[in-house]
């Protein structure tokens, strides 16, 4: 199904249509060069290998506010002072926005949808009538949820955390928050749920009961996962890691942390992963790292797609641009079956001083485009170097008669240490570092 | 049994006596102020509380190298040009050392014991003939083995991984090399047995199986130790986790890493971790934290103590000092039931300019007063503070009826729902951080 | 002259008394335990001493906001929502506070005192009015102002910098809003007026033209200067540095880049010096080491007081609690003399789920009774141990007749060469750091 | 002059030949696919653009020895047990390499080229044999010295620093050594000389008189400079900046740090600065920040080209093949004027298991070709695309009457606040972050 454009009451981006795609050699900032989403590549329509989804809580509800000052973006739709009214702007413009950019989903917390109401009720009611309105819109443009959340990080009574909070009764208002987010993502369709727990970790760990805290957490997430299936939803429940901030130790650390924590609670047949790039590197791994880490424990669920700074410690939320990090990322997907149910969402917003209404554009588009380029890349290494022959090559002595029986367990030490003693000094063999990533640069 | 000073054919340190304990008005740096071994804190006495060990490699062979520059110590135990008479008076240094500092344990690997020979069976002759020596020291003196290894990382053919090669040659090698300190390990009784990775990890993703090299350590660990449990070897395995260095990436990368590890393949029974407090830190976390996790996870085996820089980002391996970080080891530990059948192992190297022979005992002094310490004030706060009721009446929740029936997993997400609305918006109560911080700073 | 306790219209802080000395016995974490403001050490009253200062931002402005949820701290100071009466009521709270802490000095931007209005004379007329009633408490209370500055970063106008912004007219805006700032400063006999550059840097250096705006901000400083001299100002003019946060690189990036500047530039008569701990260790420095190298070069202004997390890469601004980092900075500040017209400013927040009124009290005062201790710890160490003959003897050599030659500069290189010739190999002397490192712990 | 092959007694590259030209769809590994060296950028051949030199230590002398293990590499020219006839066979190998290779450039150490003797007059006389084999060599081939310098870091003598040693008889051996490295770099036509000073720096400020310290190391520079132009040295001096390792702390920690440094000591007329990637970013700094700001010092002398990795915090000194970083980098230097009399030398090793002797040329070729690109991108982004417009249009507001009075130094405070009153809130103009990563992407 292709994406309708759906403007609402108000156009919020008159001079931008929807942008198209005109090939490597247009110098156009609003064009597609790369991403044309009905080209297919290794059998697949672009579109559907990388189920583009659009950030709702940067794209449309950031305004440039950092920890140093105060909103920079004047966006028309963040404008109006009664709370309900903004958010159908919000939504129209998420709408007009998503569509014109030709985008098949979008992602939300329940805040970013509706505002929070004066108690649990009206909070709930909020919600509800806002997804009646998104449910509307999903219909007229075509565009999907590819998960929805729950902000369980930004209110104050979440300060100590939120499943993990030591007083019950935050984790109740955290239940009750996920439940109506939950029953939100079943009525919308949407195909994931995500939990991100910003706040589940510590501050100090000199006041805290760390395992009281986990079993907690265990528990918290079995019961939401209880009652999305009563309420209908046979989609993936993700666990997004990040090593720190706004917590100085997040509990879900990395992708082994999560993968620790759901085999240790036995939660790993309704949970996946849904991996953030920047969230990687503050934790020191790459993101194709930490994709083939998911994807080895049959956990990669989905992605984050953004970029951080090396030498800055916090989330930067940058737009990706790197095309070695599409290529290593897409060459992991490629040789492992892709992204599933998941999807690519643009977590990431435009830099506090882009304040052109074109500039969220812009910075889609780029990415978008760094992405199909990596993947064009990526293919064509696997299929027309001899990559793939290298790592093969490198691995050779496993499909070996002595390989293969010490795959399959049949070897114990005592044999292996024998077959050392008649094979003698084992050649020096070159890794080859250098020369596979003269093929990368080759390929670039 | 008390530790009996040892002296081989040359006293190595004849200016220094057995380390007496003079308490804490001594200005002498060759005293301990601190470490009393027979006096008993919560009923242990400290010697047994905290089984310290000596690190063979630093500071019997660690000769002053680093990557930029040449050996600066001058030691005259490893001046004989003969390997094996070398090992003999490295092993004579040793004893001597370990038994004037008065402590109970030591660790080694196979190659700081003994030369690597022309061949695997060379290796392995040399290696035994050591072992005898050692044998006799140990009963000469009373110092016993904490835990054996083998160095699967310094010779060049393990550049490219021992277990995880791509290479069923350097696995076999490496197996031979296991097996052969497994049965010393067992030979001279030690309580433990470690795997440090340094090279089981990668330099670059691009070429690289991950998935089939952690398949092949999960297979050489599980036959490492069939084979050491038919030799007899009644210890703990132990895993120790390091993020990086010398490799890019390492698998066992952190606590967590290694606990997904275990449960992945099934391996938690045999094996647990090993923690250090550098490598802890390289990974982005602290001490106290990896400790904690892993206790948490029933898998806290035992400590590598020492100290990093933090803005250095390698191994600095230095000599803890730290009385922040060893008060907040023994809360966790005191809080925890201790090591078991671990210790403290350290795993630290006096500075490439610390060139008088007195350093290594000022070194370990520091170390082990600044623990035994720690162990006094960790004590004082646990008894006479009230950091531990702060802590009780911060979860206090957890023990009315509602918090009882969560954990035991009896309310649903409805429930807690409901909890919340009548509830009504809970109370910010204060994490009191800087209340716990002032506790800590009262009792230093 | 002694702080006299000096309440408001309303008492913010009923329950809490001036702080009063109770010494190391004292389990009253809101009682000083080391800080006795009178007593003499090294010929100096401590309050002399330290010049000790409230930061008006963090302590009486500081709402728990941080980059991931909205304010937790419930302070009645800031309820009332006409500005300029509430900007009343925090000049109350942060009287109050600062009296009863005992505190002699305060810091403040311009818009933590008074409002930004309309337009440029708006605000400054907010800010003369507030500059009145601040006189007003100053004079009741004999707290006095250490520095004033002027917020140049948290309207969205200085995104792009402020004297280093593209557009003269933004840095026309911030020569308005310094102006009055500098005057304000006078006005209150301010001590010190500071330049904290956190839009001085830049996002990216692709649409950067970094000398350009490195020689704008120095015009622009150079003309502050002019006009806080013509305006009657006498004090140090003082630059902090920071090496990021907000900006991806901010051009005041440690002491060594702002002396580089200040020396290119010709501005090193006017201007020194401020540093804060964790803007050293976010440029990988430690805190001794910065003021250290601000010392040797003539620069060392004033200090900013705080303690960053090791682990987490942005700018925590953690109440100072350890004791090596007081004991260095005192060791450095002892034998260079001081503070001089500086002084310690608690640039530090309580953690944003510290919300209990006495969590300010109980953190600074957790910090001020860190930096006596240190202060009573160092200058044991340099009076009571060999501490500095251990240092003196390991320069020895440059007390000799050739030592003092090199130093005079009488030495050609070949008179160098020759000298080595006739003495042959140096001594491998032991530079001891692990001695120098247990003489720091004897008097912890 | 173009280069000839040199080979010696012995062909250590029999299977390589003199790497040629074969353009971008050459799948050779051993071919240059983008540069050329004849080929004109912006009026000047591509070999005299980046004059791309060989470094003698990691290329020919890196044995692939690593913190924690041996040497993998098996090179013939390091065998020879002899040292003097080894350092014939590396100079051999040296020239062999560089000239198949076709770069104009070498640099060294002194201990690279000739052996340390047992005492200085005989490391001289190994000096002086050394550099008359290469002088006949460097005429053979065509192949001139890039810039010279002496190791002051391996020798242990140097643990405490060489120039900032607190012993003045080190200092004595430091200055015979570079006494001996000038003049063969003299001898040897080098154009410039370097001074990287990775042991003057500290492993603890606690024993440390920085001060004295790098006074000595000003007087220590001043007085080789003397020196130099004695012996006709007319070229530049370097200094290069690392921040960490092997010391703790270096004092040359970044361009600001060795900026500050030459102004405080006058030294800048004689000094410039040599940049390394991998320095700069463990600094904190791009590498393109580093040529900046030392650009716009003037102070800009040459560059070590390599590539760290952000999550490892060491030299990991990997060959360049990252696109972005040569093109950023290449906009720098063709806005700025190019290297003048410094060059490109590659400051990098092949991994420790890229064994094959191949890799060495493989690195270098691919180091090479991403220079080239980046080159030829960075003209076409400065030539075809709007890119320096949309700079310029940036700062446009200083081509104004108030912007160049302002930049004149002809507006005071007062009249910058009275602009600012005139023109009211300025507009909010994006820096278009996103916009100018299109541009590089577009082009890459």
């Amino acid at each position: 199904m292709s994406i309708s454009v759906t403007i609402g009451d108000q156009e919020y981006f008159p001079d931008i249509e929807k942008v198209r795609y005109e090939g490597p050699g247009s110098d156009n900032p609003l064009a597609f060069k790369y991403y044309d989403e009905n080209r297919v590549v290794g059998g697949k329509k672009m579109k559907d290998l990388f189920r583009f989804s659009v950030a709702y809580w940067h794209t449309i509800c950031g305004a440039g506010v950092d920890q140093f000052g105060s909103e920079t973006h004047q966006y028309q739709w963040l404008r109006n002072p009664d709370p309900m009214q903004r958010a159908r702007d919000k939504l129209d413009a998420a709408f007009e926005f998503t569509s014109k950019l030709g985008m098949a989903y979008y992602c939300f917390h329940d805040r970013d949808l509706a505002p929070e109401g004066e108690d649990i009720k009206d909070s709930e009611k909020n919600l509800r009538k806002m997804t009646q309105l998104a449910l509307n819109k999903q219909n007229e443009s075509g565009v999907r949820l590819l998960w929805g959340t729950a902000n369980l990080f930004s209110h104050p009574r979440y300060m100590n955390g939120a499943a993990t909070n030591p007083d019950i009764h935050v984790v109740a208002h955290a239940a009750a928050q996920v439940k109506a987010a939950l029953e939100t993502t079943v009525e919308l369709g949407g195909e994931n749920y995500v939990f991100w727990g910003g706040r589940e970790g510590y501050s100090t760990l000199l006041n805290t009961e760390m395992k009281k805290e986990i079993d907690h957490l265990a528990m918290f997430l079995a019961k939401a996962r209880d009652h999305g299936r009563k309420a209908g939803f046979k989609g993936t429940f993700l666990i997004e890691p990040k090593p720190m901030e706004p917590a100085k130790h997040q509990y879900d650390y990395d992708v082994n942390a999560v993968i620790a924590f759901l085999k240790s609670y036995g939660l790993e047949d309704d949970f996946k992963i849904n991996i953030e790039n920047n969230h990687a590197t503050l934790a020191g791994h790459t993101f194709a790292h930490e994709i083939q880490t998911a994807a080895d424990a049959g956990l990669l669920g989905s992605l984050d797609v953004n970029q951080g700074d090396p030498h800055c410690g916090w989330d930067t939320d940058e737009f990706l641009y790197n095309l070695y990090d599409a290529v290593e990322i897409m060459i992991v997907l490629l040789r492992n079956g892709g992204l599933g149910a998941g999807g690519m969402n643009f977590d990431a917003k435009v830099r506090r001083s882009s304040t052109d209404l074109e500039d969220i554009f812009i910075a889609h588009i780029l990415s978008i485009d760094t992405l199909a380029r990596g993947l064009l890349i990526a293919t064509d290494i696997l299929e027309k170097s001899d990559y793939l022959d290298l790592v093969k090559r490198r691995y050779g002595s496993f499909d070996t008669t002595a390989g293969r029986a010490f795959e399959a367990g049949k070897l114990k030490l005592e044999q292996l240490a024998e077959i050392a003693e008649c094979s003698g000094e084992p050649l020096r063999t070159s890794g080859k570092q250098e020369l596979f990533e003269s093929i990368i640069n080759r390929f670039l």
